[in-house]
């Protein structure tokens, strides 16, 4: 199945995919008939009941999207219409994302791949989505676009290993790292140029873990303005999502809704000759097979505001 | 005031200091005769009030401190109980923090002082509170404690300037930066040293910005079983706490009930000739004036588990 969150009335609302169209989840477990107390209110309470052992309500929405794909309910959503408002998937309480975990990546900057992960952090203020804008940052003209799989994580992990790591997976999403790379590296340290507003589009589509039985052959691909800049595959990972997982969770427990970003492949704009930067007017997009297209506009560091999470999230 | 945030009956209640004892504000928020509506039932709650402009909170939890010292309000808690359960103050949406931020602790290991703040992110599953344990990270010997006096944000800020950065501040606290050199040295990346579970131990005290006039003035302590390893004052800092504020702003929205911590002075472990290292068995302690003291033990890693916020944090 296909789930994202779009802000509806004041509320986050779970939608899932049906056909060409998508049904919204939340409101359908408020509607005489479907109300049967099985349908999940909000993605990251669908995530936390499978995570839980309880595959309940992962069964009702797929009863719902057969009834919407047979003409057995009401209201389909078009997810192109412009009036939908696409939220984040889920609000993590950690974004972990890796650098350097491409072959191409570490080829094309002519650095040798790490010997372990390295580990960096994007804060909440960042956190962004479909749809909307990133904003330069101020006084940067670097800021610099990477296609990343994001996964999606199922339940509280401590200690995964390799074997059976992908059990904590609930599903994967699109993810762009955005990034100005004159903080970064006048910096050091990651986080300030990883994490200024906007800089964390996520979604919109959450393929489940069923939907994706091997993460490491996925074509990625990163289009700016309707060029491709990125086209890789996750198979150029050097480390996969499962030693990914085994490695952070030895001393840092995961949770539910957590975001792991298993960094970007070649291509990102710095390391082009001449080099290639977003600026404002552009529109960047992130395409992840059997996953979806994330696509967001880049305008002005001044418009540059974070995305408000205090809508209603409903349990 | 002094506020700080216990675990009672399943879920986070707000104390005050009264006296040498402190008050439940969230069971006198439902006690009859006190339950006016005024009375804040979290910390989190009280900060919104105030970033919100709405004093009356406050001025009633000050009440009730009053009453309390002056006999007419029941049940005083001891801090001193060890059946009392802390919880960190507040559950930050995130923990910004700097390095190389005093003038001592750069002569120390003799590096120039940055020419800009360097920010790094500690993670929620760090998140720790007064008298749990900190447990070693798996395979490392050189786990360090870093005091610090860290900032409780007041109110959702972006682009604060020096000279009124300080009015986006609720409080102060008490703040121990624990880290793993080796992790840390090793990866480059500073986080996955700095994040592992419980090594964001702070409080139990937020002293609100009333009780300290100039955060530039205190004198600040930690202790390895007793003995003074660091004894520095924040006078020490190259970014003063209002120029932190006004540099991350810029970017990076601060939200209500955020947490900065501010630096740490010379005396770490590893800059002592011997090095000292944290090991099981030892209790750390970071004080700071005006505010409080911080304590805690210091575990085995297979002892290590993150705190579990899935308490219930009324609103």
């Amino acid at each position: 199945m296909k789930l994202a969150t779009i802000h509806r009335g004041g509320e986050a609302h779970l939608v899932v995919r049906a056909g060409a169209g998508m049904v919204d989840v939340t409101q359908a477990a408020r509607t005489p008939g479907w109300s049967t107390g099985e349908l999940p209110l909000s993605l990251i309470g669908l995530v936390r009941a499978w995570g839980a052992g309880d595959r309940r309500p992962m069964e009702a929405v797929r009863r719902l999207v057969e009834a919407a794909e047979q003409g057995r309910y009401g209201e389909i959503l078009d997810p192109e219409a412009p009036e939908i408002e696409w939220l984040p998937p889920v609000v993590p309480s950690k974004v972990m994302c890796i650098g350097l975990n491409y072959w191409d990546h570490c080829r094309e900057q002519h650095v040798d791949p790490p010997k372990r992960p390295i580990l960096f952090a994007k804060w909440p203020n960042a956190y962004n989505a479909h749809r909307r804008p990133i904003a330069m940052a101020e006084g940067s003209d670097q800021v610099d676009f990477e296609a990343e799989l994001a996964v999606i994580i199922g339940r509280r992990s401590r200690r995964l290993v390799d074997a059976t790591a992908l059990e904590a997976v609930f599903g994967y999403t699109t993810f762009n790292d955005v990034t100005a790379r004159d903080y970064q590296k006048g910096d050091g340290q990651w986080v300030r140029g990883k994490s200024q507003d906007t800089f964390a589009p996520m979604g919109p589509w959450v393929a489940t873990a069923d939907e994706i039985p091997d993460p490491q052959k996925l074509r990625i691909v990163c289009r700016v303005n309707g060029v491709a800049y990125q086209d890789s595959s996750t198979a150029e990972m050097i480390f996969p999502v499962r030693a990914l997982l085994a490695f952070i969770s030895q001393g840092i427990t995961l949770e539910p809704g957590d975001v792991l970003a298993t960094g970007t492949p070649d291509g990102v704009g710095v390391y082009r000759k001449p080099p290639v930067f977003l600026k404002p007017g552009d529109v960047v997009e992130v395409e992840i097979e059997r996953i979806g297209r994330l696509v967001n506009p880049v305008v002005r560091a001044a418009e540059a505001s974070a995305l408000d999470l205090d809508v209603r999230w409903p349990g």
